[in-house]
């Protein structure tokens, strides 16, 4: 783990007092030798793990899958409805949706974290206390990253993982005549953000409650990926990170071809259609459900849903794959406006 | 690539706005096509590159080596005084550093970009047009990234490179008796980034412009961590990128050991020398030089110094590693003040 807290006489005097409001309290080393306890020892593969200037590991003969992103205080999530440990979570669970939709077995993640200077340690502990418990729960060691000061904080998680399939899941190879398929339930998440934007953390309310769980604690698809990919020749596949109505167009653009959703289809829950008779809106535009979004021959996709039992995630049909030329359409549409597929347009 | 940019329904409408002051131009899916136009085509061990939800790459059966940092405005640059130019080549050029010290090749990478709403698509342009050139110049490809907002710019790079040695190179390996080198010269990174400070941006005075280049464009030691490897057993090894006062503690911590550094000896350029009185403070508390800092035998050392030729980048023996019990001492200085080593404790 790299220590750039230290990056030298760059600091205002006023930064620095700020920054020693944690860091006198542990010590550089301290800081990074207390995450070190906290992620626990390496793993048997992982030669050099944090504490190093980079981490080094014996890869496995498996094609690597690795993805990165970032979240932004402010942008992607407010402290006010954020704890520590919902920001782990949520950093972590996004990665492991992408390594879940590439057919992927998670194994290592490198974290970089931006924190003010007036983070607490007990801050900086929730959050990596958070990591070490989610190790279990998605096979992910974290193995390196970087800790910095930034004005807001900042997460910026890589995630490496083995690919489990044959071929690697791409998600440009949609036909005219596939089904379009989800998992779960889509809106969720984006109706859970819009209460705790209105400042309400703790609903009585256990429609809204759930809401906000779908938008905190997604359940990245992991599992049922990979039952999925066992089991079925899909065409394309990804998750629901940007809204339905962002994430559909990639896989028509990557594949080249059209798209015909059906509104009345679009899977939502009971606390969505309890919140707002605008549901189906959330659906079609409501993103960071982390739901699998994926393409499938209607006979591939027909044994799928014929198989499937698992309950508590249930398979979607949504609509077909259809050419280039139709575009992407909605059918079915009953909400207020026509809407647009995508807002940058 | 995955597409944050477009997370749902949380901007603000004065956001929204600033945002689509550049992505209005290219839509979003074109923001990612030209960054995917300018990084160029994948090569062929790359199964699938950057416009997916991740990357995959078949690994070659050696260790693999792994780093990744974060650098963001107004903590680590400054707009005023860093390009996109200058930004890109410094955030590539600081994890090729970090693999170079664990002796490895570089080979992919991927990026995490922050931008606000206002930035100029011509300076985005500017920043994937330096990654793509420095491709050629460290041989890194960039495989898959995100793009996400951010009030201050950040960038985070994980950069992945194959080991070359047998054995990987620790950090803590030092023993008593080893002798300290460094490659380089020390602290022209930190007087350059002063004299930006100041405003200087382009100064007439050939030292000035020196040292400022040495801060921006700092040459990571790749070719030179290769050759000192390949020719000796060293037992100890890290980059100067928070300074030797810090930097050299990380070594000592690790192998639990202390050191004497002989503060006449610490190498300083003209440059330096003539900018301040006090260059060996510099030297010895700069940070970002991304020079190489090692132990190594004496004979190892000997051996490796006397067959040394590579008169850009010399060599050179500033101190030796003595028991813990020594601590960490700094002799013959003769500076202002006696320097402490770690600024938070």
């Amino acid at each position: 783990m790299k220590t750039n807290f230290a990056r030298a006489s760059f600091y205002s005097e006023l930064d620095e007092m700020k920054k020693e409001r944690i860091l006198k309290e542990l010590g550089e080393f301290g800081l990074h030798r207390r995450i070190q306890d906290i992620l626990g020892a390496p793993s048997a593969e992982v030669v050099v793990g944090i504490g190093d200037d980079a981490a080094v590991f014996q890869p496995q003969n498996r094609p690597i899958v690795i993805t990165k992103d970032a979240m932004v205080e402010d942008i992607h999530f407010r402290l006010q409805w954020t704890s520590a440990a919902d920001l782990a979570y949520k950093a972590l669970a996004s990665n492991i949706s992408d390594l879940a939709c590439k057919g992927a077995r998670p194994a290592y993640g490198l974290i970089a974290i931006g924190l003010p200077g007036e983070t607490t340690v007990a801050w900086i502990e929730e959050f990596y206390q958070t990591i070490a418990e989610l190790r279990k729960q998605w096979d992910l060691e974290i193995i390196g990253g970087d800790t910095v000061r930034s004005p807001k904080i900042l997460v910026s998680i890589t995630a490496i993982g083995y690919q489990i399939t044959q071929e690697p899941i791409r998600i440009g190879a949609a036909r005219p005549g596939d089904w379009i398929l989800t998992t779960g339930s889509l809106g969720d998440a984006a109706a859970g953000l819009e209460i705790l934007e209105r400042g309400e953390k703790n609903p009585n309310d256990i429609n809204r409650f759930f809401l906000i769980t779908r938008f905190l604690r997604p359940d990245p698809r992991l599992k049922e990926a990979h039952r999925i990919l066992e089991r079925t020749q899909i065409s394309s596949m990804t998750d629901v990170s940007d809204g339905l109505a962002r994430d559909l167009p990639k896989i028509c653009s990557a594949s080249g071809v059209g798209a015909r959703i059906d509104a009345a289809l679009l899977p939502q829950s009971a606390a969505l259609r309890a919140y707002s008779p605008d549901s189906a809106a959330y659906a079609w535009r409501g993103g960071e459900d982390y739901e699998l979004l994926f393409t499938a021959s209607p006979s591939q996709a027909d044994l799928l849903i014929s198989s499937w039992n698992n309950s508590d995630c249930p398979l979607t049909p949504i609509g077909e794959i259809i050419p280039s030329e139709e575009g992407i359409r909605l059918v079915n549409w009953e909400g207020p406006e026509t809407p647009g597929y995508d807002h940058f347009r």
